[in-house]
């Protein structure tokens, strides 16, 4: 189905991700209704169709074109309750969700405007003492605010206690986050097609600390034990809250997944190779 | 519904197994028809309905009581195309799939044969270069034949190349095998409840080498790449077949799982912790 | 050679740990001539023969009780530019540093006083951009000051670059420091004899990443390459000071090693066993 | 000082390495006295001048030149009592024992001709139930000969016991060794300048067990405890022995260290990056 609306978001900071945003516009303009983010669109100079991601859907946006790296994609998606899919230019060096490579750009989009199918991947639903916070595509991760303090948690999957762990910290992700932070911190490569979260410690003082993979649509709750200890929430590496003792966090399958139009070319397992190896 | 044929399987090589399964037989004899497996009615001195356990399903036996340890369970599952329901009783020190206690036996089958329930734990299903094996409950391993001789393996899932890797071997494992030799090499705990298989690498020569969670319904390919090297191919720590250059390891889900009678006590959160910690 | 004049620091927060201290002096104190950090002794009441840690030495104090856990002792070995041999009571669970269970004090500070030897443990030496820090006695930790921002750091082992590394941290750390967070971070257990230090990469983004020992006596700098990123780095979780672009830290042997009276019972790897196992 | 006298040993199972052999014999035999290995020298039609790399230094060779890859270095040093310098030339892809690139072969022998200096990497003497076998440069690795029969070692570093570990097997390196296998089997870098022995895992059964660095001058006395079980020695991938239950294996430092001729180019560091980034 040919599409007619387009969002364009873009890294503010990088002059050529900037240059690469105002090239789609000029090649597409006359082709489909293009609206920007109210940022983009300041610092490109273009006042009118800015409109809030999160309106985008509502105004009938299909796709929303992404041009920068991971941390833009997790950026625009994590503001969409129910994210429309999103095609990720790549202007960086790294990148699992940008799949798009900035000299195909303009062909590639091209053929995803004549109709284009996505892949979904689950996100996860976060509640810090049962108040909502920003649903994850990649991760969240708990971790010490005190550099080198030691925390303890209490981790539970479905109301079964899977361990009381001291740590720097916790990461709780995706299989699509399963090649971001998660690995860093010793998790393993997860294909999206697998059904799961990963549960990994960070620095674990327990020798014996492995990282878990849990049903997806289980209920994991972290629970910090430890008195006059801080710690640091952060999801998909961009949005941060504090957690005190005996804040309790809890994870599970977000509602809506992330959307990601699908690039004809390349699969996870040629992704992780070339990225990875 | 109320049991009326059990088969009894025990290892010969430890009085206390044989001792135990006596014990059960003479309490439970006179209530519901008991089989033997010819071996473990030679070393009772039992002769009548002793019946090789592939043939214990035609005879309605509807519940395996096995004596022993993990090997003991895995062995009489892997002699069954379509698993009976197998209750373990723990002889041993160690075992994720004996939940029985030797104290708790005569207690726990009387439970039993009221009535039971089984969870199903997905097999594997091997083929070498085409001619079905043995199913595998825990894991496939293949390994150098020739000690500290490196070996190159090919790894394809669902057609896509993930790893060209140099290793001493490779595990391929069950959720229920995560936490046996998977787990030595390396490799995540994984909730049963996961359809997924777990890829493990054996001292991998690429620093970046992980273990990989791939969709339980994934066919893996397995090919030795390098010439003059020989490999085992060994399924659940029992069955052992050569593998030279060329040869393709297929893995493919088992049509029929294997059947665990529920513990009521011990959920696999726990039996991680007080195995593991 | 017999003691004649003992120092005596506890932990404050913990009730035991002052009573074990006033245990100690009410034993003793007819004996040899009792010190007390100035802390300990305000929070024993006691006002006579109280001289900070660091004064000890030129008053002929020759040997410090150090009732707590590692990081009462790890505090007070830091005061000292040329430490006194210390003695540890362990007033805790865990604890590499301190030998002595609460219920043999008395018994063995008697025969300690009766003469002693010690070892001796090489010290880390810590200079930020010129300027010398405290002496590390297990390690220094440099990790992002904003949870899960990864840091690039450019290490060098006596001018050889040995890696350029993104990471969330990094810990340099004595044999001595092998078995507290350099372990957590994936670090081998060096015996205390070898002649090394232990350079720990902390969640490293590149997966080929590993943990390298180098000699005791080279010079380890690391540079922080990142614009716009800060860095806290960390001696003996105690000390913590600010790093920001561009700032190098050198590691180098100490002058003066800690010293520890050695535990007649128990050697390295007895502790090791009963403490990780 | 200049060299008169020098042996060469080449791979005979790959014809660019006897080519090599050969350039360089047509190269140098008017400038300094070529000695060959026999089975070197067969290959290449020549019956002059060879002799068994263990009659070299009587025969006066200063300096051995070994063609191929690091199993022919650590081949022809395991014939040495007291190792002759080795330069090697690098054949193949991976190396840390051959420094000199096929294309730079001429130039760097005709530096080398003209005086060379060398760097000493300890070697590990190896007894099996006090009989002694071959010196190891890179490693010894005690592996079950049957594949994924897990067995039982009793390790003891100076007579310390350190662990009774289940696991495939255990690696014993030294730092020269810490870049092959010990690594694959999750070893850290050590720099060669460290005086200090690698002990390694392999697929440890417990999750605890972790890499120990000892003491370069230690024994370290490894006995097999489990019955019915049989191991393989194996000596720098080169030499197989049998070991079975009670056989005990003691390692200690060589008499005799390797030598290598100092590449001016590559410094450990440099090459650790090259080869493993």
């Amino acid at each position: 189905m040919k599409v007619s609306k387009i969002g364009i978001v873009s890294r503010f900071d990088q002059q050529a991700a900037l240059d690469m945003a105002r090239k789609i516009y000029d090649e597409f303009n006359s082709k489909v209704e293009i609206f920007f983010s109210p940022k983009t669109g300041q610092h490109l100079g273009i006042t009118e169709n800015c409109l809030p991601v999160d309106q985008m859907q509502a105004a009938g946006v299909e796709l929303i074109i992404s041009v920068g790296g991971d941390g833009t994609v997790l950026r625009n998606i994590s503001k969409m309750d129910d994210p429309i899919p999103v095609l990720g230019i790549n202007m960086g060096t790294l990148g699992f969700l940008v799949d798009v490579p900035p000299e195909d750009a303009i062909k590639d989009i091209a053929d995803v405007l004549k109709g284009f199918s996505y892949t979904e991947r689950s996100r996860l639903s976060v509640h810090l003492n049962g108040q909502r916070l920003k649903d994850a595509t990649n991760e969240i991760v708990l971790i010490t605010a005190r550099p080198a303090k030691i925390l303890t948690f209490r981790i539970a999957v479905d109301d079964s206690e899977i361990e009381d762990m001291r740590a720097d910290g916790i990461v709780v992700a995706t299989p699509t986050g399963s090649t971001a932070y998660a690995m860093s911190a010793g998790g393993p490569i997860v294909d999206p097609r697998v059904d799961a979260s990963i549960i990994v410690p960070i620095a674990p003082f327990k020798l014996s600390a492995r990282p878990w993979i849990v049903p997806g649509n289980s209920t994991i709750k972290v629970e910090m034990t430890i008195p006059e200890k801080e710690a640091a929430l952060v999801i998909d590496g961009q949005h941060s809250y504090n957690m005190v003792e005996n804040d309790v966090v809890t994870v599970t399958r977000a509602e809506n997944p992330a959307r990601f139009v699908s690039s004809s070319i390349h699969g996870f397992y040629e992704k992780v190779q070339s990225k990875l190896s």
